[in-house]
């Protein structure tokens, strides 16, 4: 089953808070709870929330009580404003709201319901692009591992941040299919654990030989000469190969260069935002301290025990070796290539 | 309430894995429990580990049987191996025991009684010398910390660490004492979460500003400039200043490093091993799996989900900007300063 999808007029999702205990789906009727359950991470993953704010948007067009295409869009443009808020940090959210706002804008559809129609199939097709991407990643990034290797992830990359097949996980699945054998060592990524909960629920799946790790123990095997790629996500990419992704990636980057590890991200192009020259001026969403201290209702420490909780951290460039996209791997200087994969013609 | 403790022929221990919950002690009332106290974690931190391991040592011969001096030298000796054996990594166990037998073979005890008494004297005499050099440590220590500053600390090394007071945290106690008002960043520390549990509520009582961080997220505000010293324990010191500690304490040396922050481990001159000429002779414990999947009974994931679990990394002297002595602040290079420290030269 696909993280997200549309059946029947509701969008349903896999409720990812419930896994690795039990999978269970949500069925979502309007747009306020695609949002909610965006911002309360019933669904996560940069692809996956993208294309989860694409069918909230055609959701909003299908529960539109407009009769006229006119009024569809300004219940699309209310719809566009609450899925944007719903978390700060991943461009695709935005990206994909806005490519189904272009496609309001750009046809003249005769009816209301022609519209609703066509943001149904839009978003749809968006999702299968999405898996496509993904193996499309995983295709050009699987060349990164090699018989014998031990394999660095963080946070949950796999078929549960994107439609399906993932992205960093996405290219570990590639490699696991081509025959290569490999070993994984998976970020348990505290605070919510996606990579312990989630991660190795999907390797267990696949039979991919893994072993979590707490955060504090990645620098000890790396120094060791026990990891020989560090793979991970991205959240967002500025211009200049600076990029966001879950809280704990740069503290891996700084690492990995320090033990002369490869360290790529594994970002389809609508990860990319040319409009941030830097990293810098990516926003960087903080949560409640509850999930640091209270995590999934386990009480780690009394309630009023003091926590912060960054969500996301930014990797410079400078780290990072490659990026992995759907038209090849980005390799610096980051400025020319990401131009190129954005334009289809990394390769 | 000292750690631990001789009481009227047991040795009293706070029980830390019951904490930040309840305050509870446990009696042990033979050297086979001590061991499995310091196995099981009822007690940790090098100083606190040492000192234990002392009262172990008085515990048999207080326990003996033995009618003569030659009896209860067996007797220890049977005692000092299952003490030695009980934690690899802090050599602070091994130099307390070791202590305690030169004490037992420097002195010709004219009855068992004799012996006995002097071997809870010298335990005795130990802890309370833990907590004078752990003061001074603080004296020296807190001139590291000014008005202002965010402290980045790591696991616990505050008073439960050690008889009482505490080393790392000893220092910034020492400084709050002093009227000095600061920050401090308390690294959750998985999988024992030493941190979140006992740092922050040894800070509670003190009325220290913190906030308990995700591991995750210590290089996100050392990036952001908001950390301006790094302040950790010590579990074993080679003569070249590598030293172990707590899991995760090399990524925060190294991020330290690429941020320009000052990182100082604090550590009695019993931490310190000279015969060892680098951290690469350290011997690192690998605990339980069970630690990170199930810290405290919280079942973070299902118990066939595979982790790894090293109990200690070894940070190289070079990312060490000192070593915070009760003789003084050693500096680079430390084969020199180390020396003097543990010959009580070093001021």
């Amino acid at each position: 089953m696909r993280t997200v999808d549309w059946v029947g007029g509701v969008v349903r999702m896999i409720d990812q808070r419930a896994l690795p205990w039990s999978f269970e789906t949500v069925d979502l009727g309007t747009v306020e709870e695609v949002a909610e359950a965006i911002t309360n991470m019933t669904v996560r993953g940069a692809p996956a929330i993208g294309v989860s704010a694409a069918f909230g948007m055609a959701l909003a067009g299908f529960t539109s009580a407009a009769r006229s295409p006119e009024g569809i869009r300004a219940d699309l443009a209310m719809a566009a404003n609450m899925l944007k808020n719903a978390r700060p940090t991943a461009v695709n959210l935005a990206w994909a709201v806005d490519t189904m706002l272009t496609l309001a804008d750009q046809h003249d559809y005769r009816t209301a319901d022609e519209f609703r129609h066509a943001l149904i199939d839009a978003a749809r097709s968006m999702a299968d692009a999405d898996v496509e991407i993904c193996k499309a990643m995983g295709r050009h990034g699987r060349e990164l591992i090699s018989d014998g290797m031990t394999v660095l992830h963080h946070c949950n990359t796999g078929a549960l941040a994107a439609v399906d097949y993932g992205t960093a996980l996405g290219v570990i699945r590639a490699a696991h299919e081509a025959g290569t054998r490999f070993h994984v060592f998976l970020d348990e990524t505290r605070p919510r654990l996606q990579g312990a909960r989630l991660s190795a629920w999907e390797l267990e799946q696949q039979g991919i030989s893994y072993d979590i790790l707490p955060d504090t123990a990645a620098g000890f095997f790396m120094q060791r000469g026990e990891v020989q790629l560090v793979l991970v996500g991205a959240d967002r990419v500025a211009a200049n190969g600076d990029f966001a992704n879950k809280i704990g990636t740069y503290q891996l980057a700084v690492l990995a260069k320090e033990n002369r590890i490869p360290f790529y991200t594994v970002a389809p192009t609508s990860t990319v935002d040319l409009s941030l020259a830097s990293g810098s001026e990516i926003p960087i969403e903080e949560r409640s301290p509850d999930e640091v201290t209270h995590p999934y209702g386990n009480k780690l420490v009394p309630d009023h025990f003091r926590a912060r909780n960054p969500a996301f951290d930014v990797t410079p460039a400078r780290y990072v070796s490659g990026i992995v996209t759907e038209h090849g791997i980005a390799r610096p200087p980051f400025t020319e290539s990401l131009q190129k994969a954005v334009a289809g013609q990394l390769l």
